[in-house]
């Protein structure tokens, strides 16, 4: 596996645009558009949140013969909770996209990000359509202005392709990523399960749906949904991936060396999408990783990283570059109940068996307090990299989380988001 | 039921007195001791938080008996993952506290809140008991005093008291609380259930055993585990009530008319003291009442209640005097995952049914924006209470709970705790 240049438009046979249609105030790029050269096979996770903007419910449905040709991408507009009214303006995206690229209806998607509870100003997004869809092109332009039509409070674009080698055959994977608040996601394929982000992946991979859909799950759950900014969950969060079979490999199947190689790609993107939405929080000023060790089950192990992660305590801590270690300890105690973004019931810990390492130093060693130098202690939070273990001592399953700092600079964007 | 002057000293028979004993740098009180001139009935409830500081294990051990006499308290320091010193510590606390009052050492309970990790300046509290002591007194100034010895981050002291008429006896209740940051309790009676708060009753009632029992248990539900600071459940979160039967009244048993007297006085001293925390919450500008309406169960409206008021987002649009209702509404269907706080596991919301108000004005209908004037909801948040009710349509159970905002205080406090 290699990383190539490029996003979206990097696999063979794919062509985007982005461009301002007059949503967001400040002029900036809020429309793209992907769309294949021929029919894609597709797969999706979604958001859980009961509360679903009309985009994710439309897709639900356009998805359920797993193929797609074009999608569309609005920012600075979430069209959630904005009754009937916003399922017609999802159809009319779909439907004008549909009418000037000659796609069938049926087979283009539409995403939406932004604010909630406001009408989509929908007659902008038409007049924009034709130029959006004049404007496609395959190159690496394209690819980063439809990256930054996606962007919301994001500050840098995020997009990526790799190439692998699949039995001789070059094939390649680009993805474009959106997420920077209302970051703490937990995606599954019927929309059954947390964050909004946006992440779409585009192959020319020959691979069978089934495979691709296994690929997706795990991958999925082991960076999407083991990030979390501020511990709310978006009702737009959406990953999507198209194949379009162009590089003619030998097709892909589950089991397979090909299979291994693909998914390793494909977390290889996701990894990289999820920490570049937690690098690009909002007001974040730390990169912090959380460690669970010797956890009693793979569940229990991605639950209290992530509910770890999720403290505002141990968050503003991280801020203040203060080794207060014992709310770490404390939070892992209280995540024991288990969490909403696992779905979880309840977690193992055992507070004598626990020990806590901060960078290589530990802090705490099956229950008993270590102290170690606080000036050591005391470097290691100044860093912008912080990485914390928490060896739970019971079993052998292991899980990381990403996070950043709770600090000043969230609160102001968020306290002044629509003003 | 009247409110009267003074705190845990105003029912009979109940002495107290705080001091500093050198645990704060900042040389403030910070050692309370409350007695009883007789054996009490008593009964607790703890925090469900795996992690528990020593004196929540040594009082789950202590109350076997439901029994108690003395309780020493001592702020600053948690004495929470402080291995197996910390327990001799704790168990130190309570014989010198034995020896000096001459009260068994089964019958002493011992509380602590402040940083957790660091090992309890044992030497400077045993020093301190003496004149602890030796200063014990039933006014209004030494309760005062004990209620400031258990503060932390408090910038107000929390002390109630009430009185009310049982079969025409005269019977009194008192508290002190403390908690500012660390707040979202879930406690129960064996301590398996969330908060740093802390809570201490006094009555002079006569009370049977499981009657006061049932009406802790009751009234904690509604009011202590309903507040939510920053959604940080505490290893020390206790309410400790004893009664030690001054007031000579018929005994009040489950079922009577007076237990319904007794409970709505406890009710109200629990509400009172909850809502203290929320207003001295650290960093806050805002008092949000959150109102869940028609839930299909009672579980259903408290968990939705608590956890929507646990949003870092709806928090910090709060403190910007954003009527931002878009994140209200995501949040309260991502919580219908289920919470730790509430032991549920899902809540039911049909965003179809789904109304939402913000004090008076309705911004959404069954599903539908409403539009409202933006004017009158900007007029709404820029004040200092906030009141939000969330209309489920599904059934016929109503919760509370009491939240504050996310404020830039907040960030500073907690990034500069220790330093």
């Amino acid at each position: 596996m290699k990383e190539i240049r490029g996003g979206i438009t990097a696999p063979m046979g794919f062509r985007a645009n982005g461009i301002a249609c007059g949503i967001k105030k400040s002029n900036k790029r809020d429309l793209a558009l992907l769309v294949s050269d021929s029919l894609c096979d597709a797969v999706a996770v979604f958001t859980t949140n009961r509360v679903k903007a009309s985009c994710v419910n439309f897709n639900l449905g356009q998805l359920k013969n797993n193929r797609t040709q074009a999608l569309i991408v609005n920012s600075g507009n979430a069209n959630c909770l904005t009754g009937q009214r916003g399922m017609r303006d999802t159809v009319k995206m779909a439907a004008m996209t549909s009418r000037l690229t000659g796609i069938p209806k049926g087979n283009v998607l539409v995403a939406s990000t932004g604010v909630i509870g406001e009408p989509l100003p929908i007659k902008k997004i038409c007049a924009a359509i034709p130029p959006l869809v004049k404007g496609l092109k395959q190159n690496r332009q394209v690819s980063r202005h439809a990256a930054q039509a996606i962007m919301t409070t994001d500050r840098q674009i995020k997009e990526i392709a790799v190439q692998i080698e699949i039995d001789g055959k070059k094939v390649r994977l680009g993805a474009m990523a959106k997420g920077a608040g209302m970051i703490h996601p937990h995606m599954t394929l019927n929309g059954k399960g947390h964050a909004t982000m946006l992440c779409f992946v585009t192959t020319d991979a020959r691979i069978d749906p089934r495979a691709l859909k296994k690929a997706l799950v795990e991958a999925t759950h082991k960076t999407f949904n083991m990030i979390t900014v501020d511990s709310d969950q978006s009702t737009n969060d959406m990953v999507i991936i198209a194949s379009n079979g162009r590089a003619k490999n030998k097709i892909i199947r589950t089991g397979s060396f090909a299979y291994r190689k693909f998914y390793l790609a494909l977390e290889h993107i996701f990894l990289k999408m999820a920490q570049a939405i937690v690098w690009d929080a909002e007001g974040a000023t730390k990169f912090v990783t959380l460690n669970v060790r010797n956890a009693s089950s793979l569940n229990d192990a991605r639950s209290l990283a992530i509910m770890t992660a999720s403290s505002s305590l141990v968050k503003t801590a991280f801020f203040g570059c203060d080794p207060n270690w014992g709310r770490i300890a404390a939070r892992v105690g209280a995540s024991s109940h288990g969490t909403a973004a696992s779905g979880h019931a309840e977690a193992k810990v055992d507070p004598k068996r626990l020990t806590l390492k901060l960078g290589n130093v530990t802090v705490l060693r099956r229950g008993a307090p270590c102290s170690p130098a606080q000036s050591s202690l005391n470097r290691l939070f100044r860093k912008k990299r912080i990485n914390i273990t928490v060896d739970l001592g019971l079993g052998r399953y292991h899980a990381t989380a990403w996070t950043c700092d709770l600090s000043l600079g969230y609160v102001k964007i968020n306290a002044n988001y629509r003003t």
